[in-house]
């Protein structure tokens, strides 16, 4: 668990591209950020106020989070005198980079006599269990999609918010490092030892009201030989009532995989559906979200109509036109 | 990789269940052992010459491999007095143990003073890579169960040895640790990192001559939500020419999961082979082993041959028949 409110490091981020964590924090968690942090030369903005570290600690912050990606693997010594600074100003630090903090060894050391927390989000830091199956109380929603990289996560952050803003009770639970940072908690799954997958779902989301609805994020593709393992121990570890089918239609091949095609949603939903019934016989899939960020509007929309009509399922594209009917499509499940 | 032949550590084994790794060795690997070494009281037999550590050193012996469960999951002082001679006389220590040999610090300070190894074949000692998806030479032999422990390893070996028996070409490719100390070497894949099981597969089964065929040992199953994504892995990276299906038919349900029934061979059927496919597209089912361990002589004849009608699919017992007619199928593919 991370201490929030942040104060978002965005470093010498060359633009805003590198900084796309903080600004994934900012857009779906605005409440839990003060400021944001920037080196001279930055050339990212989240649009959030600058403060120095005094004037954040002033404001509440309690956790000074990287947001901005390393150039070439290595933290700094220009971000280490930030970073230093911020433990010895009583911050704990949260980083989602592959270098993991822990492994500098003047942060390991400052933070040791600082008494602050160091939180590499990548590594899980719980012993989870095996996965037992039992049923648990409350629902569950889980995107699964034709490829990895196809709008899962902001799929998953969308329909939370929407219930959120209908007052819904509902919880996005996060299974990568930014989700995990852009929450504060959940489980960098691609990092977990192979027999506790699935059990580290079931440990992220837990018996719950019965109209309560967790949002997992989903990982990898059941099409995606690479990642496939993991993403079924989201289907069954998550138990899900519910999937979204997710895609992205101008790809010409999977992800990382010049040799492997994209399969259609109706490969995907007899995929994963019936998987999916092994843990929960109820789950349905409830709609389709579509990535249609390379599409020019009207090209969008056509393109989602007939994906609609076809499917004979609410289809969407979350950034473009909100989470809203597959909001709707849940609550009458 | 460990190095053979080995000396088979039965210790104080309370009867012969207790020393089965040891006796799965002498089974299927009688060439890898020289000898048994037994200490006072031990109830375990698995018929190989008794011999004391200077006898295994003069008859070529390597290492010592530990081929009994260890009682209380506490590495005794009895134990660790024979181990640690064993360390001595310049043998290589091998353990498939919960507890690690390299977590004890006296076995751990042996070892590095005498230069010996210690092999806790639980864990991992290879840096995986992710798994690529490209198409590799020779033939693959994947068994995938309706549950976990219905004899996909047994499947396996039998399979192996027969073609061996028959000249061809062929390995077993262990991927749990009693597999590994049987061969020697292999994954340990449900300790693997999410993000590396399938790259740990293709890895474990690289490029080999047309004619020659892997058995890939198989693990857990995709209708068991614990470990179905492990299963999941093993098949898109092992990307198998050849599936046979595995059935315990006396189960009343699926191992450890009291409330999740064990489907049936044609449900294993539909979901394996789509799922393999995707990864090759000319996998196919090639035959169906059935561990009727739990049945009398005519009971079990009486269900391979229904079975075998039913599926249109050669259906042998391994055990009670020997893995012929399930290598023949694989010769015709």
């Amino acid at each position: 668990m991370i201490k929030t409110p942040y104060l978002l490091f965005l470093g010498d981020a060359p633009d805003d591209l590198a900084a796309k964590v903080a600004r994934g924090i900012r857009d779906w968690r605005p409440d839990n950020c003060v400021g944001q942090i920037r080196m001279a030369g930055c050339q990212a903005d989240v649009g959030l106020p600058d403060m120095t570290l005094a004037e954040a600690k002033a404001a509440g912050a309690k956790t000074v989070v990287v947001g901005v990606a390393n150039r070439g693997g290595v933290i700094s010594a220009a971000w280490k005198k930030v970073l230093v600074m911020a433990l010895e100003e009583g911050f704990d630090l949260a980083s989602g980079l592959h270098n993991l903090l822990r492994d500098e060894t003047d942060l390991a050391a400052v933070a040791k006599a600082t008494g602050r927390a160091l939180h590499d989000v990548r590594v899980p830091d719980t012993a989870y269990p095996i996965a037992n199956g039992i049923k648990r109380t409350g629902k569950r929603c889980l995107a699964v999609g034709t490829d990895c990289s196809v709008g899962k996560m902001y799929t998953g952050l969308a329909m939370d918010q929407e219930m959120m803003a209908r007052g819904l009770k509902s919880s996005f639970r996060a299974t990568g490092q930014t989700g995990i940072l852009i929450t504060g908690n959940g489980v960098p799954l691609d990092a977990v030892v192979a027999d506790f997958m699935a059990g580290a779902v079931e440990w992220l989301t837990p018996d719950n009201d019965d109209d309560h609805w967790d949002h997992i994020e989903g990982q990898g593709s059941l099409f995606h030989v690479s990642y496939s393992g993991v993403t079924m121990a989201l289907i069954h570890g998550g138990q899900p009532d519910a999937l979204i089918l997710s895609h992205e239609p101008t790809r010409s091949h999977m992800r990382g995989l010049p040799g492997y095609d994209l399969p259609g949603l109706e490969a995907l939903r007899d995929m994963a559906l019936p998987l999916a019934q092994i843990a929960n016989p109820a789950c349905a899939v409830a709609g389709i979200s579509v990535n249609t960020a390379a599409m020019a509007e009207d090209e969008a929309l056509t393109y989602l109509a007939e994906v609609e009509t076809r499917m004979g399922l609410p289809t969407v594209d979350p950034f473009r036109q909100g989470a809203g009917r597959l909001v709707d499509a849940l609550t009458v499940l």
